[in-house]
């Protein structure tokens, strides 16, 4: 990785119809091309924008289900071959027999280069999905190593820390944060753990929230692109709509996880005494 | 503990002069006293009240040191004693031999019930202090379960989650925030790291910081109490000099950890995909 390199990263804060593939297909399409023109290299999808997220029951989820080589994810490919840019989005994944998962994939020109699924499963989703057990990937791409987790997942930061120990500089999170109540002058806190989950690791995050009204639940609507300090420098957006954030970032300064003379952010962590196995020390 | 009972704590933000033990010990007096007339029943102060932060050397922080039988500590215990109030301070620690810790105490009317010590320590701290490795403390107070830890140790989420898995209500946090650029709009990274952890883990969280230019260095001066949800409800001061912060809290909030019908944020975490060891299962 060229260390001056600069990258342009996307979240495309959409609102996918549930259960209508082809529109969400098409809309994810017009999307990540119009991403595109603005110069995005690594474009970040909300979580199950392929299907949409509050299915009826299993069976609901089971029929708008698809596997990595169905039509969305062979659609991101070829734009992502097409457009040479990386794609990170969310789908509802058919594992096999009646099995599903609440997944992401990260695809690039060569293809889809991991397949990530959703470790920490949110209220009914426990109802309908297998929770992955795989650790976050973390993808070398020409644009430094991205790691992928979804939504829930950034609650647990024992989690987030192990894309960031396997040395991610970019963290891509596709997630549907339902809205709630909150003091009306503070920022969210789903933003507020995205930027502590960087700060403590000094590197990048990107959260693609999703928009749109869904049998009743409304979203937070607010995708963040920060710095490797905590910092946005993109969004929130907060109530913003469906919109395509885009930040430049220099991946290059993940790299580098010193904070004052004598600090490193993690070489000063005591694994042994948080009750770590070693072979993580 | 009486499940709707309210707890009324406060934070310190005080101006502590480097050397002048007589002067921080007075400081301290008036602070307690001022919070315990105005009802608070929980008093934060800042990290190394008692010897001020920034040491020419070693030989300075030796001979500012106190044990826990030392006169800042008697004279909290008397206070606390007196006033019937916790109080949770930092002090150079005089481990015997040449080895210092820079600790804090929980005091309340029946003497000094816990003394922790730093276990991640800052910059030029390495040169003076031995960190501590035993976990921070959880004491049942008659207000509920209160814990603590020291500033820089908030940058581990890992070792936050230690004092909430063990039943935490309430983490009192004596802090020395160096001061440093951050975009203009933001909030300090510090106080959304307290935040974060107070989410995670849905626990209130005090952070007392400190004022006064010491040596060149200036402070956030970011105190703040948050709620179990993240939220402050008492500052953060930010630039507010010399203050004391009070927040009623109803601490038993802490003890239901559920976020969702199906969620619980203790009972959804996955430590032995953390790679950690079964017995913190």
């Amino acid at each position: 990785m060229n260390t001056a390199k600069s990258t342009l990263v996307a979240c495309c804060q959409l609102a996918p119809k549930i259960g209508d593939l082809a529109y969400n297909r098409s809309l994810t399409e017009r999307a990540i091309r119009s991403a595109a023109l603005r110069g995005a290299q690594v474009v970040v999808l909300p979580e199950l924008v392929q299907s949409g997220y509050l299915f009826a029951d299993r069976n609901e989820a089971l029929a708008l289900a698809e596997t990595r080589d169905g039509p969305t994810l062979r659609l991101w490919q070829a734009l992502a071959r097409e457009l040479n840019l990386v794609v990170v989005g969310g789908f509802c994944e058919h594992l096999g027999g009646d099995d599903l998962a609440n997944s992401a994939a990260l695809i690039d020109a060569q293809g889809v280069r991991a397949v990530y699924r959703k470790a920490h499963l949110w209220d009914a989703e426990k109802e309908i999905f297998t929770a992955g057990s795989e650790a976050p990937p973390v993808i070398e791409t020409v644009h430094g190593r991205i790691g992928m987790l979804i939504c829930y997942d950034l609650e647990f930061p024992e989690w987030v820390r192990l894309p960031a120990l396997a040395g991610a500089d970019l963290l891509c999170a596709p997630v549907n944060w339902p809205d709630g109540p909150r003091p009306q002058t503070e920022r969210p806190a789903e933003v507020l753990r995205v930027q502590a989950n960087a700060s403590v690791n000094r590197l990048f995050i990107a959260a693609c929230d999703r928009y749109g009204h869904e049998r009743g639940v409304g979203w937070v609507q607010g995708s963040v692109i920060v710095d490797a300090d905590g910092y946005p420098v993109a969004g929130p957006a907060e109530q913003g709509g469906e919109q395509i954030l885009l930040a430049t970032l220099n991946l290059a300064e993940a790299r580098n996880k010193r904070i004052s003379e004598r600090n490193d952010l993690h070489r000063d962590r005591r694994p042994h005494l948080y009750g770590m196995d070693s072979s993580l020390d």
